[in-house]
């Protein structure tokens, strides 16, 4: 199943078609796309008995992020061992965890204003919670998740490291730094849901090119983890890390210019092009 | 004007004598606490008119926090200067930022469990954003501030500093790691906003004494800086930092106990009174 937010409205999605879910469901659900996470396991015994490709057709650049309001966003340093090596850190024993303030997600097609000359790209794959919970196990991990969707942690390397110790919350944060979709797919929609393609690039020039099997900690662990500490709450999101290939760590550095697109994908849910101003 | 969460509906307070929000106004506002902040201006344009003293009798303990689910928790390390010099730490140039996920706010006379031997309590000014915003001018900040209530950035020292960089967002957002209130109260009630006795106690001991007067980065700035990265949402919290006193910097430390009643008070707000268990 695959739920996106169509100019706000929650829609189910097979290819270039869109359901409406409040008027599918007759207003039983949405339409607001942050609401059905609320009544994740209701909505989602619902969406399982539509035909999305019984909708309207549609524009992708239409959607929006399919997550608009999260309760909570967090995301995660260094957990891939590629990125780990090339940045010359050592490999974490505990996840480090920071926030993206959530004024900060936009949608899969959105532009976003360089605040710098020292912003830079990273692809992640994104853990949308449906179910709530404090102190998850590993075993019951995954039925907490709604779904995967693709998103870009943007960061400005010039704030994140002004301050002591850094300030990776603050310079992840500015408006659209964290653009995420093109759609949320559920976890049974994937071969394996451990071992994904994850890529980013700018117009020929591949950036980022690696497999989610890469993670230090998967998202069954970083939920267990995380869970430990802080009660999950429905339509949170987890950034889960960025494979190798990050401008900040290159030799010359590579940073993000005005009028630049990239193009940030995930095997099996999609790809987003943001485009910055 | 003193506004609160009165077993989860907004009412004004005016002493022990609570005025539902709904109620009053007709089904204008209410009776979602958190609600009112995303039209405080007209909501405080209402509540200008209404005589709180006329409303019903309430039990301070059935208070709940004044905002139960707000869209962004920031908070601010090491912001007073006496705290600075006890943790023998150089005075920032830069707020340092982290965030309490929103999870763990809770009332003002919650029971909160601790999670181990090395939990630690900071007295702190919360703000709560009325009107959101973006690089917002520190002469217009209080324009932006719906009120002032009293919060504890509780922590558990062992989960903050185990990582590196340190695990702040993490080490302070247990469950009810956030507790604030008793209530929310407008800026135009304190005769000096940036000047208030600030305080801690359990039992007859002295934890934290404190004033607002000490801060490095005052309210206003605070509003400036955060909002010049960030976009700021109406129901936003920022938790001020803390004076003196913490029990992990003191020789012997000393932290929470199951059992301790811990009292916090800020002048012209009230106090809260939170049991560990």
């Amino acid at each position: 199943m695959r739920v996106g937010n169509l100019e706000g409205r929650a829609v189910l999605v097979d290819g270039d078609r869109a359901l409406d879910v409040e008027r599918a469901s007759g207003g039983q659900f949405g339409p607001n796309p942050q609401g059905v996470f609320d009544r994740w396991d209701q909505f989602r015994g619902w969406a399982a008995g539509q035909d999305p490709s019984a909708g309207e057709p549609f524009e992708v650049e239409r959607l929006g992020p399919p997550v608009p309001r999260p309760p909570q966003v967090f995301g995660i340093g260094l957990n891939y061992r590629d990125h780990a090596e090339e940045a010359d850190l050592e490999i974490p024993d505990e996840p480090m965890v920071f926030t993206k303030f959530p004024s900060s997600v936009t949608g899969p097609y959105a532009e976003v204003q360089l605040p710098s000359d020292r912003c830079d790209f990273e692809v992640e794959l994104v853990v949308v919670i449906g179910r709530g919970g404090h102190r998850i196990s590993p075993e019951q991990a995954w039925e907490h998740v709604a779904g995967l969707t693709v998103g870009q942690d943007l960061s400005d390397r010039r704030v994140q490291f002004r301050g002591k110790p850094p300030q990776f919350s603050m310079g992840k944060s500015f408006p659209g730094f964290a653009p995420i979709g093109p759609v949320l797919v559920t976890p049974d929609e994937f071969g394996d849901r451990d071992r994904l393609a994850i890529r980013c690039s700018s117009g020929e020039e591949t950036l980022q090119d690696g497999t989610t099997a890469d993670m230090i900690f998967p998202v069954a662990e970083l939920i267990t983890r995380l869970s430990a500490i802080v009660r999950l709450l429905p339509g949170d999101l987890i950034f889960t890390g960025t494979p190798a290939g990050v401008g900040a760590v290159r030799d010359p550095r590579r940073y993000l210019s005005p009028g630049e697109v990239i193009v940030s994908g995930i095997e099996g849910i999609g790809q987003m092009r943001t485009t910055l101003v």
